[in-house]
């Protein structure tokens, strides 16, 4: 059999998205499907139905990482893994993460239905809460896998209502009893949207990321003096939210200032109490600050720090900066990615090399194994937003270019 | 009987105002007690025995405002009225609005047990809904009795879970049968806080405004687009929040560049999604414009639409402006406004003639009866907020004063 002659089904894997997008939906074309929902357990139950229908060995670990795992000839050597998330932001997209899960379900089903026997295992994923929306941090589930966060203090998290990860967990019924810890790789892939404009603008259809940016998140308390708007003169206010508005424009105008390929985001505002006729008297907001290069994102941090103390100051406001995340950059397999460029060329694929913006599994990952990500156009760049979309054909050929690197690896003595 | 040396019993004002401060007590030290709220509910229950004790007329209006009717030797003549208004803010002060109603109450209760029997009838009245922040705009019991605002349009307004004032009014018991319509009146007094810091900063005891300040209330709604933080370049981005940052700072610098003595304020931001690493895609804020001059406010508000027009468009943002109210400058009765000033000094208290930065229900009724209002030092200025406080003696020396004004009006034939 001449493998470089399979491709994966188009239209199955249309099917097979337009199906879980059900689950969710919300009026503008997106889903709602936050970590640990209802819409979540509805949508692991049927993704658990569709891994028995392949007869794959069905895993769930103790942070409710679902595994369905393909065995080989040689059963005891590293397997090859796939997969992503399928939890969304709120009002989110329905491809992030999912079209990655499902694109490994069609790579393992067009496995399946031509009877190859690999060599090595293969193994789908699906992480637990990689947005992190609901239960900040993001990519918990494989943070715990890849032993680089403690499962204790991810079953701590909190959502915004008081209810902790470890509680919802358990309620919708998907922690499972095997430990939440990584086992010998021989690599792994993920498939991903872009999420970005870059692919869509150079017309490629497949994006090899050399890895991801590095990241700082922020919370910014600015407190001055709540007060009746009316009989309070201006001078002699201590108003937060001007004061913050301020520090945001300065967010804004940063990367600008400091060059390199750098984005700066103020993304959630909060403000206290938030009322038509009163004074701002606290203002809460967070800075997200995203560049390949680790040192250009701590100069920038610590800029914003000094400069938002200077303005605090100047509004007669206190100020409380909270780096509350920091992860250097990450940089997935040479090799591997390689790989999927030839892979790409071979499929007849326009492709090219980037960076990825976003934070996915895979950086964990990438700490434990070879790991590389494909990622196809989205349009329009939009995601994390109702109409994030992809055309039907470049989703079939980022699962065609998953299911033949898989392949080659999995074939691997 | 030498009227003049009577004075009311600031033991038992105060032992009143502690009482209704317990309902909807905050644990900051203010009162939760937004109108038509089961507080709210409460405190009218209280307020109405406290009327009963009195053995006055309990009128209860459509509007649900409340009145307690001491009839006078000539019931036929137009009556002398005061009061205030009950509900809170959201997390507010102790005084503001409850202080006018009980300061009332103090002054009928020694009119009560002095036995004096005035030539005309003397009410008092808790205005519903002074504070707007649960069903905007503010002063809605006030203006509808005054004729300023319709009735059918009143219960129509809904709070942010959508339940309308009519239904919540029926459902707290306060829905009375007789018309809110203005009757006529001799003249109308409110006590209040001063809710700035001016009397403080000047020691001054008692201020005696010559009206309120004009008022124009905008809506702004900022639309971008959203998108996902990490892959979406600075360049390209429409990022509401940024383009409203810089609105609001403009807003803040807008007095010191008009001139006047003019506020303006954005108490309130919405942000949407609101997600740490979406940008932005919706943000609606408002603003508050006051001043004593008309022309200015209108002018302020012209300029304001024009800078944020251009601020949106070099933001690539969309912008709708809305004002949704505006309220010339009310002007009291200034005869009015001399017999306080001249009862403060026989009183032995010294006193500030000023402007009302805050709009009141006086600003209503002075368009239907000769209005004055009374106000008293604020502790730092505060108000609309939980350690809202004024001094016990404060309290009584306002009191005493609406006691002889209403007092002497009373008197009149």
């Amino acid at each position: 059999m001449d493998y470089r002659k399979l491709r994966i089904n188009a239209r199955r894997l249309k099917r097979t998205l337009e199906e879980m997008a059900k689950i969710g939906a919300t009026p503008g074309g997106g889903v709602h499907r936050l970590a640990l929902s209802p819409e979540d357990r509805q949508t692991r139950r049927r993704f658990v139905s569709w891994l028995r229908e392949l007869h794959l060995e069905v895993i769930i670990d103790e942070m409710g990482n679902i595994f369905g795992k393909r065995t080989g000839k040689s059963p005891r050597l590293p397997a090859v893994m796939a997969g992503s998330h399928m939890d969304s932001q709120p009002y989110g997209g329905r491809f992030d993460g999912m079209y990655g899960v499902l694109g490994a379900l069609e790579a393992l089903r067009t496995l399946h239905e031509n009877k190859i026997e690999t060599e090595r295992p293969v193994i789908i994923v699906n992480w637990t809460n990689e947005e992190g929306s609901r239960f900040p941090p993001a990519m918990m589930g494989s943070g715990v896998w890849a032993g680089k966060l403690k499962k204790a203090w991810a079953f701590a998290r909190a959502d915004a209502r008081g209810k902790t990860f470890g509680e919802e967990l358990k309620k919708i019924g998907f922690q499972g009893r095997v430990p939440a810890k990584k086992w010998p790789l021989q690599c792994y892939f993920e498939l991903h949207i872009e999420q970005g404009p870059i692919l869509e603008k150079k017309r490629k259809t497949i994006g090899v990321p050399k890895g991801i940016v590095g990241l700082r998140w922020g919370d910014i308390y600015v407190s001055g003096t709540s007060n009746q708007v009316g009989p309070t003169p201006m001078r002699g206010r201590n108003d937060a939210l001007c004061a913050a508005a301020e520090m945001i424009v300065r967010v804004k105008q940063l990367p600008a200032s400091m060059g390199g390929n750098m984005v700066a985001t103020v993304g959630e505002i909060q403000n206290f109490p938030n009322s038509r006729n009163i004074i701002p008297g606290k203002t809460r907001f967070t800075v997200d600050l995203r560049s390949w290069d680790d040192v250009l994102t701590r100069r920038a941090w610590e800029r914003l720090e000094r400069d938002f103390r200077k303005i605090a100051a100047a509004r007669g406001c206190t100020l409380k900066c909270e780096e509350i995340w920091n992860v250097p950059h990450t940089v997935f397999s040479e090799q591997l990615a390689e790989m999927i460029r030839e892979t790409s060329a071979c499929l007849g694929y326009s492709r090219l090399s980037m960076v990825s913006g976003a934070g996915h599994d895979a950086s964990y990952i990438s700490q434990v194994a070879p790991t590389a990500m494909i990622f196809v156009p989205s349009i329009g760049g939009r995601s994390h937003v109702e109409v994030e979309n992809t055309k039907w054909e470049d989703c079939a050929a980022g699962a065609n270019v998953l299911f033949h690197c898989l392949l080659a690896e999995a074939l691997r003595k």
